[in-house]
Protein backbone atom coordinates (compact mmCIF):
# COMPACT_ATOMS: atom_id res chain seq x y z
CA UNK A 1 0.00 0.00 0.00
CA UNK A 2 1.46 3.37 -1.17
CA UNK A 3 1.42 6.67 1.01
CA UNK A 4 -1.45 7.85 -1.09
CA UNK A 5 -3.65 4.86 -0.20
CA UNK A 6 -2.53 4.65 3.52
CA UNK A 7 -3.78 8.27 3.67
CA UNK A 8 -7.11 7.74 2.26
CA UNK A 9 -7.62 4.97 4.72
CA UNK A 10 -7.61 7.32 7.77
CA UNK A 11 -10.97 7.66 9.29
CA UNK A 12 -13.39 10.68 9.04
CA UNK A 13 -13.27 12.72 12.46
CA UNK A 14 -16.48 13.59 13.51
CA UNK A 15 -18.24 15.16 16.89
CA UNK A 16 -21.87 16.21 18.50
CA UNK A 17 -22.63 17.76 21.73
CA UNK A 18 -24.06 14.15 22.27
CA UNK A 19 -25.87 11.33 20.89
CA UNK A 20 -28.12 13.40 18.02
CA UNK A 21 -24.64 13.34 15.97
CA UNK A 22 -25.57 9.43 15.64
CA UNK A 23 -28.05 10.19 13.14
CA UNK A 24 -25.29 11.42 11.16
CA UNK A 25 -22.66 8.81 11.62
CA UNK A 26 -25.79 6.95 10.60
CA UNK A 27 -26.15 8.09 7.34
CA UNK A 28 -22.66 7.72 6.58
CA UNK A 29 -22.22 3.81 7.64
CA UNK A 30 -25.54 3.40 5.19
CA UNK A 31 -24.12 5.71 2.23
CA UNK A 32 -20.20 5.55 2.79
CA UNK A 33 -20.03 1.92 3.95
CA UNK A 34 -16.28 2.05 2.84
CA UNK A 35 -15.61 4.67 5.54
CA UNK A 36 -14.28 4.25 9.33
CA UNK A 37 -15.40 6.80 11.45
CA UNK A 38 -14.00 8.34 14.84
CA UNK A 39 -17.11 9.79 16.65
CA UNK A 40 -16.80 12.23 19.74
CA UNK A 41 -19.80 12.73 21.95
CA UNK A 42 -19.39 15.51 24.24
CA UNK A 43 -21.76 14.09 26.69
CA UNK A 44 -20.15 16.41 29.79
CA UNK A 45 -20.81 19.48 28.19
CA UNK A 46 -24.04 18.74 26.13
CA UNK A 47 -26.07 20.85 25.29
CA UNK A 48 -24.55 23.13 23.37
CA UNK A 49 -27.25 25.20 22.54
CA UNK A 50 -27.98 28.00 24.52
CA UNK A 51 -24.33 27.96 25.27
CA UNK A 52 -22.34 31.34 23.66
CA UNK A 53 -19.85 31.11 20.68
CA UNK A 54 -16.84 31.56 22.39
CA UNK A 55 -18.06 28.56 24.81
CA UNK A 56 -18.94 26.72 21.64
CA UNK A 57 -15.64 27.73 19.76
CA UNK A 58 -13.44 26.65 23.10
CA UNK A 59 -15.13 23.04 23.20
CA UNK A 60 -14.93 22.54 19.21
CA UNK A 61 -11.09 23.37 19.51
CA UNK A 62 -10.43 21.16 22.07
CA UNK A 63 -12.28 18.36 20.38
CA UNK A 64 -10.88 18.92 16.87
CA UNK A 65 -7.46 18.58 18.86
CA UNK A 66 -8.42 15.18 19.95
CA UNK A 67 -9.73 13.95 16.38
CA UNK A 68 -6.19 14.99 15.46
CA UNK A 69 -4.28 12.83 17.60
CA UNK A 70 -6.40 10.20 16.30
CA UNK A 71 -4.99 10.78 12.83
CA UNK A 72 -8.18 11.72 11.22
CA UNK A 73 -8.59 12.78 7.08
CA UNK A 74 -11.55 14.77 7.60
CA UNK A 75 -13.89 16.36 9.75
CA UNK A 76 -17.72 16.28 10.33
CA UNK A 77 -19.21 19.04 13.20
CA UNK A 78 -22.25 16.77 13.00
CA UNK A 79 -23.97 19.26 15.71
CA UNK A 80 -25.82 21.95 14.17
CA UNK A 81 -24.42 25.10 17.47
CA UNK A 82 -20.54 24.33 16.57
CA UNK A 83 -21.40 23.60 12.84
CA UNK A 84 -22.83 27.74 13.19
CA UNK A 85 -20.83 29.19 15.60
CA UNK A 86 -17.47 27.19 15.34
CA UNK A 87 -16.75 25.74 11.55
CA UNK A 88 -16.13 28.86 9.76
CA UNK A 89 -13.44 30.25 11.99
CA UNK A 90 -11.45 26.74 13.00
CA UNK A 91 -11.52 25.35 9.08
CA UNK A 92 -9.20 28.08 8.45
CA UNK A 93 -6.87 26.81 10.90
CA UNK A 94 -7.03 23.13 9.89
CA UNK A 95 -4.66 21.61 6.97
CA UNK A 96 -8.03 18.81 6.38
CA UNK A 97 -11.16 19.02 4.68
CA UNK A 98 -14.06 19.81 7.68
CA UNK A 99 -17.94 20.52 7.12
CA UNK A 100 -20.63 20.80 9.00
CA UNK A 101 -24.65 19.87 9.49
CA UNK A 102 -26.46 23.30 8.38
CA UNK A 103 -25.11 24.14 5.22
CA UNK A 104 -25.83 20.69 3.44
CA UNK A 105 -29.35 21.21 4.41
CA UNK A 106 -29.91 24.63 3.52
CA UNK A 107 -28.78 24.02 -0.04
CA UNK A 108 -31.22 20.84 -0.26
CA UNK A 109 -34.18 23.03 1.10
CA UNK A 110 -33.44 25.90 -1.66
CA UNK A 111 -33.44 23.25 -4.56
CA UNK A 112 -36.40 21.43 -2.97
CA UNK A 113 -39.01 24.39 -2.54
CA UNK A 114 -41.80 25.48 -5.27
CA UNK A 115 -43.38 27.91 -3.40
CA UNK A 116 -40.33 29.49 -1.47
CA UNK A 117 -41.70 28.49 1.97
CA UNK A 118 -39.10 26.73 3.83
CA UNK A 119 -39.49 25.56 7.27
CA UNK A 120 -37.35 24.61 9.84
CA UNK A 121 -37.68 23.44 13.07
CA UNK A 122 -34.64 22.68 15.80
CA UNK A 123 -33.92 23.73 19.31
CA UNK A 124 -34.55 26.77 20.92
CA UNK A 125 -30.50 27.58 20.56
CA UNK A 126 -30.30 26.95 17.02
CA UNK A 127 -34.08 28.48 15.72
CA UNK A 128 -32.87 31.57 17.91
CA UNK A 129 -29.73 31.95 16.58
CA UNK A 130 -31.96 32.24 13.02
CA UNK A 131 -28.86 30.20 11.58
CA UNK A 132 -30.79 28.34 8.60
CA UNK A 133 -32.03 31.52 7.99
CA UNK A 134 -28.94 33.29 7.45
CA UNK A 135 -27.33 29.89 5.00
CA UNK A 136 -30.61 29.58 3.29
CA UNK A 137 -30.94 33.91 2.48
CA UNK A 138 -27.35 33.98 1.37
CA UNK A 139 -28.37 31.40 -1.27
CA UNK A 140 -31.75 32.30 -2.35
CA UNK A 141 -32.80 36.24 -1.09
CA UNK A 142 -36.59 34.85 -2.00
CA UNK A 143 -37.19 32.55 0.09
CA UNK A 144 -39.11 32.97 2.92
CA UNK A 145 -38.02 31.14 6.28
CA UNK A 146 -40.69 30.35 8.79
CA UNK A 147 -38.44 28.60 11.92
CA UNK A 148 -40.00 27.19 15.17
CA UNK A 149 -38.32 25.60 18.09
CA UNK A 150 -39.84 21.99 19.44
CA UNK A 151 -38.04 22.00 22.56
CA UNK A 152 -39.92 18.70 23.98
CA UNK A 153 -38.85 16.76 20.64
CA UNK A 154 -35.02 15.88 21.99
CA UNK A 155 -35.69 14.24 25.33
CA UNK A 156 -38.92 12.45 23.26
CA UNK A 157 -36.70 11.11 20.93
CA UNK A 158 -33.49 10.05 23.68
CA UNK A 159 -36.85 8.72 25.63
CA UNK A 160 -37.42 6.16 22.43
CA UNK A 161 -40.96 7.71 22.18
CA UNK A 162 -40.12 7.31 18.01
CA UNK A 163 -44.22 6.76 17.36
CA UNK A 164 -45.39 7.66 21.09
CA UNK A 165 -49.20 9.13 21.07
CA UNK A 166 -47.29 11.99 22.97
CA UNK A 167 -45.24 12.68 20.37
CA UNK A 168 -47.98 12.98 18.02
CA UNK A 169 -49.49 15.84 20.05
CA UNK A 170 -46.53 17.54 20.67
CA UNK A 171 -46.19 17.33 17.02
CA UNK A 172 -49.51 18.31 15.89
CA UNK A 173 -48.83 21.23 18.25
CA UNK A 174 -45.24 21.97 17.38
CA UNK A 175 -45.99 21.80 13.74
CA UNK A 176 -49.70 23.58 13.42
CA UNK A 177 -48.12 27.17 12.59
CA UNK A 178 -45.68 25.91 9.87
CA UNK A 179 -48.83 24.28 8.32
CA UNK A 180 -50.74 27.50 8.60
CA UNK A 181 -48.11 29.08 6.95
CA UNK A 182 -48.15 26.82 3.86
CA UNK A 183 -44.62 25.87 3.79
CA UNK A 184 -44.05 23.00 1.17
CA UNK A 185 -40.20 22.14 2.19
CA UNK A 186 -39.04 21.34 6.14
CA UNK A 187 -35.69 21.28 7.42
CA UNK A 188 -35.40 18.79 10.13
CA UNK A 189 -32.85 21.41 11.86
CA UNK A 190 -31.73 19.26 14.70
CA UNK A 191 -29.68 16.18 14.66
CA UNK A 192 -31.87 14.35 16.73
CA UNK A 193 -35.42 15.03 14.64
CA UNK A 194 -34.27 11.91 11.88
CA UNK A 195 -35.89 9.67 14.76
CA UNK A 196 -38.81 11.50 14.74
CA UNK A 197 -39.54 11.31 10.97
CA UNK A 198 -42.64 9.33 10.70
CA UNK A 199 -44.47 11.08 12.98
CA UNK A 200 -43.41 14.57 11.52
CA UNK A 201 -44.51 13.40 8.00
CA UNK A 202 -47.74 12.22 9.41
CA UNK A 203 -48.29 15.57 11.05
CA UNK A 204 -47.34 17.67 7.92
CA UNK A 205 -48.57 15.10 4.66
CA UNK A 206 -46.90 13.62 1.90
CA UNK A 207 -46.81 16.79 -0.04
CA UNK A 208 -44.20 18.92 2.08
CA UNK A 209 -40.77 17.64 1.20
CA UNK A 210 -38.64 16.81 4.96
CA UNK A 211 -34.60 17.81 4.45
CA UNK A 212 -32.41 15.79 6.62
CA UNK A 213 -29.43 17.79 6.93
CA UNK A 214 -27.71 14.09 8.49
CA UNK A 215 -28.33 12.56 4.96
CA UNK A 216 -27.33 15.56 2.86
CA UNK A 217 -24.14 15.50 5.19
CA UNK A 218 -23.20 12.15 4.32
CA UNK A 219 -23.42 13.21 0.61
CA UNK A 220 -21.53 16.30 1.13
CA UNK A 221 -18.95 14.10 2.63
CA UNK A 222 -19.02 11.60 -0.31
CA UNK A 223 -18.38 14.27 -2.62
CA UNK A 224 -15.55 16.19 -0.14
CA UNK A 225 -13.60 12.75 -0.30
CA UNK A 226 -13.72 11.94 -3.94
CA UNK A 227 -13.19 15.94 -4.83
CA UNK A 228 -9.83 15.54 -2.66
CA UNK A 229 -9.06 11.65 -3.34
CA UNK A 230 -9.61 10.67 0.23
CA UNK A 231 -12.42 7.97 -0.11
CA UNK A 232 -11.48 4.91 0.88
CA UNK A 233 -11.21 1.82 -1.01
CA UNK A 234 -11.21 -0.76 1.10
CA UNK A 235 -14.07 -3.18 1.54
CA UNK A 236 -14.56 -3.74 4.87
CA UNK A 237 -17.57 -6.05 4.78
CA UNK A 238 -18.82 -6.33 8.37
CA UNK A 239 -15.61 -6.76 10.31
CA UNK A 240 -16.88 -5.49 13.80
CA UNK A 241 -14.54 -2.55 15.57
CA UNK A 242 -14.42 -0.55 12.32
CA UNK A 243 -15.87 2.44 14.18
CA UNK A 244 -14.14 3.64 17.35
CA UNK A 245 -16.37 5.99 19.92
CA UNK A 246 -15.31 8.45 22.47
CA UNK A 247 -17.51 10.51 25.16
CA UNK A 248 -16.59 12.87 28.03
CA UNK A 249 -18.50 11.14 30.00
CA UNK A 250 -21.63 8.58 30.70
CA UNK A 251 -20.17 5.85 28.34
CA UNK A 252 -22.94 2.75 29.16
CA UNK A 253 -25.84 5.41 28.60
CA UNK A 254 -23.81 6.41 25.13
CA UNK A 255 -23.34 3.04 23.64
CA UNK A 256 -26.90 1.79 24.79
CA UNK A 257 -28.61 4.90 22.69
CA UNK A 258 -25.92 4.16 19.87
CA UNK A 259 -27.01 0.34 19.77
CA UNK A 260 -30.25 1.72 19.34
CA UNK A 261 -30.01 3.53 16.32
CA UNK A 262 -27.54 2.55 14.33
CA UNK A 263 -26.76 -0.24 11.70
CA UNK A 264 -23.84 -1.73 13.67
CA UNK A 265 -23.37 -2.66 17.18
CA UNK A 266 -21.08 -0.79 19.45
CA UNK A 267 -18.98 -2.85 21.59
CA UNK A 268 -16.75 -0.21 23.21
CA UNK A 269 -17.31 3.39 24.18
CA UNK A 270 -14.52 5.23 25.70
CA UNK A 271 -14.61 7.89 27.91
CA UNK A 272 -12.02 10.92 27.54
CA UNK A 273 -10.82 13.64 29.83
CA UNK A 274 -11.44 16.33 27.00
CA UNK A 275 -10.66 19.53 29.11
CA UNK A 276 -7.28 17.85 28.65
CA UNK A 277 -6.93 19.14 24.86
CA UNK B 1 -23.95 48.32 64.11
CA UNK B 2 -21.83 46.13 65.60
CA UNK B 3 -19.90 42.89 64.06
CA UNK B 4 -21.65 40.46 65.33
CA UNK B 5 -24.81 42.07 63.81
CA UNK B 6 -22.38 42.59 60.34
CA UNK B 7 -22.13 38.79 60.20
CA UNK B 8 -25.53 37.78 60.36
CA UNK B 9 -26.58 40.39 57.58
CA UNK B 10 -24.52 38.41 54.87
CA UNK B 11 -26.38 36.89 52.26
CA UNK B 12 -26.73 32.81 51.76
CA UNK B 13 -25.20 31.44 49.45
CA UNK B 14 -26.94 28.58 47.51
CA UNK B 15 -26.06 26.89 43.91
CA UNK B 16 -27.39 24.19 41.36
CA UNK B 17 -26.74 23.16 38.10
CA UNK B 18 -29.09 25.22 36.82
CA UNK B 19 -32.74 26.26 36.97
CA UNK B 20 -34.14 23.70 39.20
CA UNK B 21 -32.40 24.89 42.90
CA UNK B 22 -34.79 27.87 42.36
CA UNK B 23 -37.08 26.14 43.89
CA UNK B 24 -35.18 26.26 47.11
CA UNK B 25 -34.22 30.08 46.68
CA UNK B 26 -38.19 30.33 46.38
CA UNK B 27 -38.95 28.40 49.44
CA UNK B 28 -35.78 30.24 51.25
CA UNK B 29 -37.68 33.31 50.29
CA UNK B 30 -41.17 32.44 51.19
CA UNK B 31 -40.16 30.93 54.61
CA UNK B 32 -36.77 33.42 55.44
CA UNK B 33 -37.99 36.32 53.84
CA UNK B 34 -35.01 38.58 56.25
CA UNK B 35 -32.29 36.77 54.43
CA UNK B 36 -30.13 37.47 51.57
CA UNK B 37 -29.46 35.41 48.50
CA UNK B 38 -26.75 35.01 46.28
CA UNK B 39 -27.17 32.60 43.68
CA UNK B 40 -25.48 30.33 41.11
CA UNK B 41 -26.93 28.42 38.27
CA UNK B 42 -23.77 26.27 36.58
CA UNK B 43 -25.65 26.63 33.29
CA UNK B 44 -22.95 26.24 31.32
CA UNK B 45 -22.18 22.81 32.74
CA UNK B 46 -25.83 21.47 33.60
CA UNK B 47 -26.73 18.79 33.65
CA UNK B 48 -24.91 17.02 36.89
CA UNK B 49 -26.42 13.93 36.77
CA UNK B 50 -24.84 11.38 35.04
CA UNK B 51 -21.21 12.94 35.74
CA UNK B 52 -18.83 11.31 37.91
CA UNK B 53 -18.36 12.13 41.68
CA UNK B 54 -14.84 13.11 40.68
CA UNK B 55 -16.55 15.85 38.26
CA UNK B 56 -19.44 16.94 40.52
CA UNK B 57 -16.44 17.55 43.47
CA UNK B 58 -14.09 19.77 41.07
CA UNK B 59 -17.57 21.78 39.97
CA UNK B 60 -18.88 22.52 43.21
CA UNK B 61 -15.24 23.67 44.93
CA UNK B 62 -15.08 26.06 42.15
CA UNK B 63 -18.65 27.22 43.19
CA UNK B 64 -17.83 27.31 46.55
CA UNK B 65 -14.88 29.89 46.01
CA UNK B 66 -17.14 31.86 44.09
CA UNK B 67 -19.27 31.78 46.78
CA UNK B 68 -16.92 32.63 49.60
CA UNK B 69 -15.51 35.28 47.51
CA UNK B 70 -19.33 37.15 47.87
CA UNK B 71 -18.95 36.69 51.73
CA UNK B 72 -21.91 33.93 52.38
CA UNK B 73 -22.34 33.28 56.01
CA UNK B 74 -23.63 29.73 54.98
CA UNK B 75 -24.35 27.68 51.86
CA UNK B 76 -27.29 25.61 50.78
CA UNK B 77 -26.47 23.24 47.81
CA UNK B 78 -29.74 23.69 45.98
CA UNK B 79 -29.13 20.20 43.50
CA UNK B 80 -29.37 16.48 44.54
CA UNK B 81 -26.41 15.63 42.87
CA UNK B 82 -24.06 17.66 43.92
CA UNK B 83 -25.41 16.97 47.36
CA UNK B 84 -24.69 13.38 47.62
CA UNK B 85 -21.01 14.06 45.40
CA UNK B 86 -19.93 16.71 47.11
CA UNK B 87 -21.36 18.31 50.51
CA UNK B 88 -19.60 15.59 53.08
CA UNK B 89 -16.09 16.47 51.72
CA UNK B 90 -16.33 19.76 50.89
CA UNK B 91 -17.99 20.96 54.24
CA UNK B 92 -14.81 19.96 56.29
CA UNK B 93 -13.19 22.04 54.25
CA UNK B 94 -14.93 25.15 55.43
CA UNK B 95 -15.19 27.50 57.97
CA UNK B 96 -18.86 28.80 57.47
CA UNK B 97 -21.82 25.79 57.61
CA UNK B 98 -23.29 24.03 54.62
CA UNK B 99 -26.20 22.01 54.05
CA UNK B 100 -27.74 19.93 51.08
CA UNK B 101 -31.11 18.92 49.85
CA UNK B 102 -30.92 15.18 50.32
CA UNK B 103 -30.65 14.58 54.33
CA UNK B 104 -33.99 17.63 55.09
CA UNK B 105 -36.35 15.56 52.54
CA UNK B 106 -34.83 11.79 53.65
CA UNK B 107 -35.03 13.23 57.04
CA UNK B 108 -38.59 14.12 56.68
CA UNK B 109 -40.51 11.43 54.65
CA UNK B 110 -39.10 8.85 57.41
CA UNK B 111 -40.84 10.92 59.60
CA UNK B 112 -43.99 10.95 57.39
CA UNK B 113 -44.38 7.54 56.44
CA UNK B 114 -46.84 4.79 58.36
CA UNK B 115 -46.39 1.67 56.39
CA UNK B 116 -42.91 2.14 55.80
CA UNK B 117 -42.93 2.20 52.38
CA UNK B 118 -41.60 5.46 50.62
CA UNK B 119 -41.51 6.50 46.87
CA UNK B 120 -38.69 8.26 45.29
CA UNK B 121 -39.02 10.52 42.44
CA UNK B 122 -35.96 12.13 40.17
CA UNK B 123 -33.94 12.24 37.28
CA UNK B 124 -31.89 9.23 35.64
CA UNK B 125 -28.44 10.38 37.55
CA UNK B 126 -30.41 10.71 41.29
CA UNK B 127 -32.40 7.45 41.15
CA UNK B 128 -29.61 5.22 39.48
CA UNK B 129 -27.10 6.87 41.65
CA UNK B 130 -29.64 5.32 44.66
CA UNK B 131 -28.86 8.28 46.83
CA UNK B 132 -31.55 9.07 48.53
CA UNK B 133 -32.15 5.26 49.29
CA UNK B 134 -28.69 5.55 51.23
CA UNK B 135 -29.77 8.40 53.17
CA UNK B 136 -33.35 6.96 54.42
CA UNK B 137 -31.68 3.65 55.38
CA UNK B 138 -29.47 5.10 57.61
CA UNK B 139 -32.06 6.95 59.00
CA UNK B 140 -34.51 3.73 59.42
CA UNK B 141 -33.49 0.65 58.56
CA UNK B 142 -36.81 -1.18 58.63
CA UNK B 143 -38.49 1.13 55.44
CA UNK B 144 -38.31 -0.24 51.74
CA UNK B 145 -37.71 2.47 48.89
CA UNK B 146 -39.03 2.21 45.66
CA UNK B 147 -37.18 4.81 43.08
CA UNK B 148 -38.79 5.58 39.76
CA UNK B 149 -36.56 8.08 37.08
CA UNK B 150 -39.30 10.58 35.27
CA UNK B 151 -36.76 12.24 32.69
CA UNK B 152 -39.35 14.17 30.87
CA UNK B 153 -40.45 15.93 33.76
CA UNK B 154 -37.88 18.56 33.85
CA UNK B 155 -38.32 19.51 30.10
CA UNK B 156 -42.15 19.43 31.16
CA UNK B 157 -41.52 21.48 34.20
CA UNK B 158 -38.92 23.93 31.96
CA UNK B 159 -41.86 24.18 28.71
CA UNK B 160 -44.05 25.42 31.61
CA UNK B 161 -46.31 22.74 30.71
CA UNK B 162 -47.59 22.50 34.55
CA UNK B 163 -50.79 21.33 34.01
CA UNK B 164 -50.63 20.42 30.64
CA UNK B 165 -52.54 17.17 29.52
CA UNK B 166 -49.16 15.91 28.14
CA UNK B 167 -47.78 16.26 31.74
CA UNK B 168 -50.89 14.32 33.45
CA UNK B 169 -50.27 11.58 30.60
CA UNK B 170 -46.40 11.13 31.43
CA UNK B 171 -47.20 11.90 35.38
CA UNK B 172 -49.63 8.56 34.85
CA UNK B 173 -47.22 6.34 33.47
CA UNK B 174 -44.22 7.32 35.49
CA UNK B 175 -46.52 6.80 38.60
CA UNK B 176 -48.49 3.92 38.39
CA UNK B 177 -45.64 1.35 39.51
CA UNK B 178 -45.71 3.60 42.66
CA UNK B 179 -49.11 3.63 43.10
CA UNK B 180 -49.31 -0.37 42.78
CA UNK B 181 -46.52 -0.32 45.51
CA UNK B 182 -48.69 0.94 47.59
CA UNK B 183 -46.15 3.80 48.95
CA UNK B 184 -47.71 6.25 51.47
CA UNK B 185 -45.04 9.08 50.97
CA UNK B 186 -43.52 10.48 47.89
CA UNK B 187 -40.25 12.38 47.78
CA UNK B 188 -40.05 14.52 44.89
CA UNK B 189 -36.56 14.30 44.51
CA UNK B 190 -35.64 16.51 41.85
CA UNK B 191 -35.46 20.36 42.57
CA UNK B 192 -37.36 20.84 39.13
CA UNK B 193 -40.53 18.47 40.53
CA UNK B 194 -42.70 20.40 43.44
CA UNK B 195 -43.24 22.75 39.78
CA UNK B 196 -45.32 20.00 38.75
CA UNK B 197 -46.81 19.20 42.30
CA UNK B 198 -50.16 19.98 41.49
CA UNK B 199 -50.24 17.10 38.48
CA UNK B 200 -48.29 14.62 40.78
CA UNK B 201 -50.78 15.24 43.81
CA UNK B 202 -53.48 14.66 41.43
CA UNK B 203 -52.29 11.30 40.07
CA UNK B 204 -50.94 9.69 43.68
CA UNK B 205 -54.56 10.92 45.52
CA UNK B 206 -54.88 12.87 48.86
CA UNK B 207 -53.77 9.88 51.00
CA UNK B 208 -50.09 9.94 49.63
CA UNK B 209 -47.46 12.61 51.29
CA UNK B 210 -45.38 15.08 49.24
CA UNK B 211 -42.60 15.47 50.54
CA UNK B 212 -41.25 18.96 48.82
CA UNK B 213 -37.08 18.67 49.69
CA UNK B 214 -37.14 22.28 48.59
CA UNK B 215 -38.97 23.29 51.59
CA UNK B 216 -37.53 20.73 53.81
CA UNK B 217 -34.32 22.64 53.00
CA UNK B 218 -35.58 25.86 53.82
CA UNK B 219 -36.50 24.63 57.22
CA UNK B 220 -33.22 23.29 57.99
CA UNK B 221 -31.32 26.31 57.13
CA UNK B 222 -33.89 28.47 59.62
CA UNK B 223 -32.68 25.77 62.15
CA UNK B 224 -29.26 26.06 61.63
CA UNK B 225 -29.29 30.16 61.10
CA UNK B 226 -30.66 30.39 64.64
CA UNK B 227 -28.52 27.69 66.34
CA UNK B 228 -25.26 29.37 65.00
CA UNK B 229 -26.94 32.71 65.59
CA UNK B 230 -26.38 33.95 62.03
CA UNK B 231 -30.51 34.60 61.47
CA UNK B 232 -30.59 37.97 59.82
CA UNK B 233 -32.40 40.70 61.57
CA UNK B 234 -32.64 43.62 58.84
CA UNK B 235 -36.42 43.84 57.67
CA UNK B 236 -35.83 44.67 53.89
CA UNK B 237 -39.41 44.95 52.96
CA UNK B 238 -39.95 44.96 49.23
CA UNK B 239 -36.15 45.95 48.66
CA UNK B 240 -35.17 45.84 45.52
CA UNK B 241 -32.00 44.29 44.21
CA UNK B 242 -31.39 42.29 47.93
CA UNK B 243 -30.98 38.86 46.05
CA UNK B 244 -27.91 38.15 43.11
CA UNK B 245 -27.86 35.67 40.78
CA UNK B 246 -24.98 34.38 39.07
CA UNK B 247 -24.75 31.64 36.07
CA UNK B 248 -22.02 30.13 34.29
CA UNK B 249 -24.05 30.56 30.88
CA UNK B 250 -27.03 32.49 28.86
CA UNK B 251 -28.15 34.55 31.79
CA UNK B 252 -31.38 35.81 29.82
CA UNK B 253 -33.34 32.49 29.69
CA UNK B 254 -31.92 31.87 33.38
CA UNK B 255 -33.67 35.44 34.37
CA UNK B 256 -36.73 34.84 32.16
CA UNK B 257 -37.27 31.16 33.76
CA UNK B 258 -36.40 32.84 37.46
CA UNK B 259 -39.05 35.47 36.62
CA UNK B 260 -41.45 32.92 35.86
CA UNK B 261 -41.75 31.24 39.03
CA UNK B 262 -39.56 33.09 42.22
CA UNK B 263 -42.10 35.34 44.00
CA UNK B 264 -40.00 38.60 43.62
CA UNK B 265 -38.81 39.65 39.89
CA UNK B 266 -34.93 39.50 39.46
CA UNK B 267 -33.35 42.30 37.25
CA UNK B 268 -30.29 41.12 36.92
CA UNK B 269 -28.07 37.72 36.50
CA UNK B 270 -24.51 38.06 35.90
CA UNK B 271 -22.40 35.54 33.49
CA UNK B 272 -18.88 34.53 35.78
CA UNK B 273 -16.20 32.31 34.57
CA UNK B 274 -16.63 29.81 36.85
CA UNK B 275 -13.73 28.04 35.40
CA UNK B 276 -11.55 30.23 37.04
CA UNK B 277 -12.17 29.70 40.13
Amino acid sequence: MDSVNKNRERPVGMFDSGVGGLTVAREVMRNLPNENIVYFGDTARVPYGGKSKETILRYSRQIVRFLQQQDVKAIVVACNTASAFALEEIRHELDIPMIGVVKPGAKTACEATRNGRIGVIGTKGTIASGLYTEFIRKLRPDVQVIGKACPLFVPLAEEGMLKDPVTVEMAGRYLAELKEQDIDTLILGCTHYPLLRSVIREVMGEHVTLVNPAYETACSLRKLLEKTGLQSDANPGLQKGRHRFFVSDAPESFREFANSILPVDIEHTQRINIEEF
